[in-house]
């Protein structure tokens, strides 16, 4: 397998020192050792990073664009990470910035199964935004999840999804948990003939979720969420290639640690792992990724032009009915707005609250 | 499950902010949502997080102490991550800093299986400290790779463990590779006399890995290799448990990304998650981490006092033969010198510089 694919970090340097900095990336990324070290011409032709190009950006900060050898990312979603990124993360004055993956990647990890269109779809979707909510908080048992998935079913929401707290703890272990908010959104759907989605939240190891799909997928649900940077790469992979049914949505927990700009890590690779939708903090709520970092992001996650389905982009972490309008206006249609917190804040009204906050959604494409 | 345990952040923030800043984060590290929504007591008192303390520690760095709900984590790994730093890792302001594992968590993840203690009653080795090396550059067939081995083992080497690189990929497979590399080091264990040890990289999802370990026991290895931040830690958890007889080496691979103190991720939690040695960046080479972080870092490694074995820290990253007294003089014994390329840079006298290697580590306890 030949062929190179350019990785994109951004690194904080001195001028002085920046062809050096590109160097050692380019080694660091590859082959890990000194060159003077290496006899094998083929490894120092073909395995070995070579520094593509570097843009001063001002301000102390370079883009140092490295072409990294295909062939060292085996067939392994995990080893992809690794070699682009494995020890030069270790570094606290480099960001990786961007990865332009090649055919060779794209086919072997496949991007969204479903995607945005196929979401639509299953729902009978057109022409409006989405709307989600989420069952909090954790420490409610079972039974009272499966209430409150009724009542936020009964607002006529397209998906509710766990809160990503909620994993297999004895207050609402997982398969009780399932049936019961799988039960309630049931019955919110026959009441509002509307085809809701309920997405439980995925957690252990592959086994364990592996056995949790399955739950879901017995209960006749087809959606699920997990935590790429919590399972692993390579996990994710594993289950959306043994449920392809399954609608995958992506929640960021653990992932704004990753020194990986959020564009390229949740609308550009947790998109390539496989997810359908990825959740992320928008700006204006309680985290701070700016406006143009939520734009790229979701232009990214939406993306048909490379081979892959297109995936919804979730911003969520903060919104309010309130924003709806601003919220739409700015990601546009092909988006589902999560309202949360905020929509629990009705509490005895919580219905209502989000009948109110569907009537909104459904009538921005009006205004 | 009762009971509360103190996780520390540091915060940068103005201190007019900060009380609020602390609370935000006991809340989205708990029940994530507003307290005014929530009616039930018993979430209200045992589940949301408690702000602990705040300490000023100067230059607008804020240590805040919040007292997390152990039941929130369950019974897995990812989870404990999840509520630990989920959300918040999403600020770029916020590092976690420091996590007083409750006993309960300890007894549910276990740390390392085997220690320190055991990998010095293996290889019938005390009183100095430990060398090791690593099998590279990747590129190289599985042969020439196992013909490494060997020069690399008849120098009496202690473990000489795969670079990090070598994963699955066409040029060396994992089963011909650890096929030729155990032979290679069974010969220069003959030769020696020395027990030296070989240590494969396990990669992919678990079923992979798990194939992989159990490839490695059936050539006779006991030691094998994982990356916890790639493979996720439910994953390494798994792994742990099912190979009780082998020793498991953490690669702090994108380690470096999660905006995690490395004293914490490396020496902390990679040792709770089941490792009996743990690789790092020392101070000196081509990573940044400095003296201090590499001493707290090895110390927590080393632990013993809190009911789990010690792990060995294993500097690396750029160190050198000719730094052997300064690196032993800094972290003492109970330590494993990793060499790589700067050792290969002998090339054919491969064999004839590990042979100074391990004679320099041998001869420093008697200086």
């Amino acid at each position: 397998m030949s062929g190179r694919f350019t990785v994109t970090y951004h690194v904080r340097a001195a001028a002085a020192d920046i062809e050096a900095r590109a160097q050692g990336i380019a080694v660091e990324q590859s082959v890990e050792m000194p060159l003077a070290a290496i006899d094998d011409e083929t490894v120092l032709s073909d395995i070995v990073g070579s520094v593509e190009g570097i843009d001063d950006l001002g301000d102390g900060v370079f883009a140092v664009r490295i072409g990294l050898a295909t062939a060292t990312v085996g067939q392994d979603a995990g080893q992809f990470l690794n070699m682009v990124f494995g020890n030069t993360s270790l570094h606290d004055d480099v960001v990786l910035k961007d990865i332009a993956v090649p055919e060779a990647l794209v086919e072997l990890l496949g991007g969204p199964r479903h995607g945005i269109a196929e979401l639509r779809r299953r729902l009978k979707l057109h022409g409006r935004a989405l709307t989600g909510s989420a069952l909090k908080p954790q420490g409610l048992p079972a039974d009272s999840l499966g209430l409150l998935a009724e009542h936020l079913a009964r607002g006529g929401l397209d998906f509710i999804k766990d809160d990503h707290g909620l994993a297999d703890q004895h207050y609402s272990r997982f398969a009780e948990r399932v049936s019961a908010c799988a039960a309630g959104v049931a019955r919110g759907v026959r009441s509002t003939g509307h085809p809701t989605r309920y997405v439980p939240s995925l957690t252990g190891n592959l086994d364990q979720m592996r056995a949790q799909a399955a739950l879901a997928r017995d209960e006749g649900l087809d959606c699920v969420m997990l935590a790429p940077m919590v399972c692993g790469f390579p996990t994710m992979q594993a289950l959306v290639r043994e449920f392809p049914g399954m609608a995958f949505f992506a929640h960021p927990s653990l992932g704004g640690a990753a020194r990986i700009a959020p564009e390229l890590l949740i609308g550009g690779l947790f998109r390539l792992m496989g997810a359908d939708a990825v959740i992320f903090p928008s700006f204006g709520g309680r985290f701070g990724y700016s406006r143009d970092t939520c734009r790229h992001l979701a232009g990214n996650a939406r993306r048909t032009d490379d081979g892959m389905k297109g995936a919804l982009p979730v911003p969520a972490g903060g919104m309010t009915l309130e924003r709806t309008k601003e919220i739409l206006d700015f990601y546009g249609e092909d988006t589902m707005l999560l309202i949360g917190g905020n929509l629990l804040m009705a509490r005895d009204r919580i219905t209502e609250e989000t009948e109110r906050f569907t009537r909104a959604v459904a009538e921005h494409n009006l205004a």
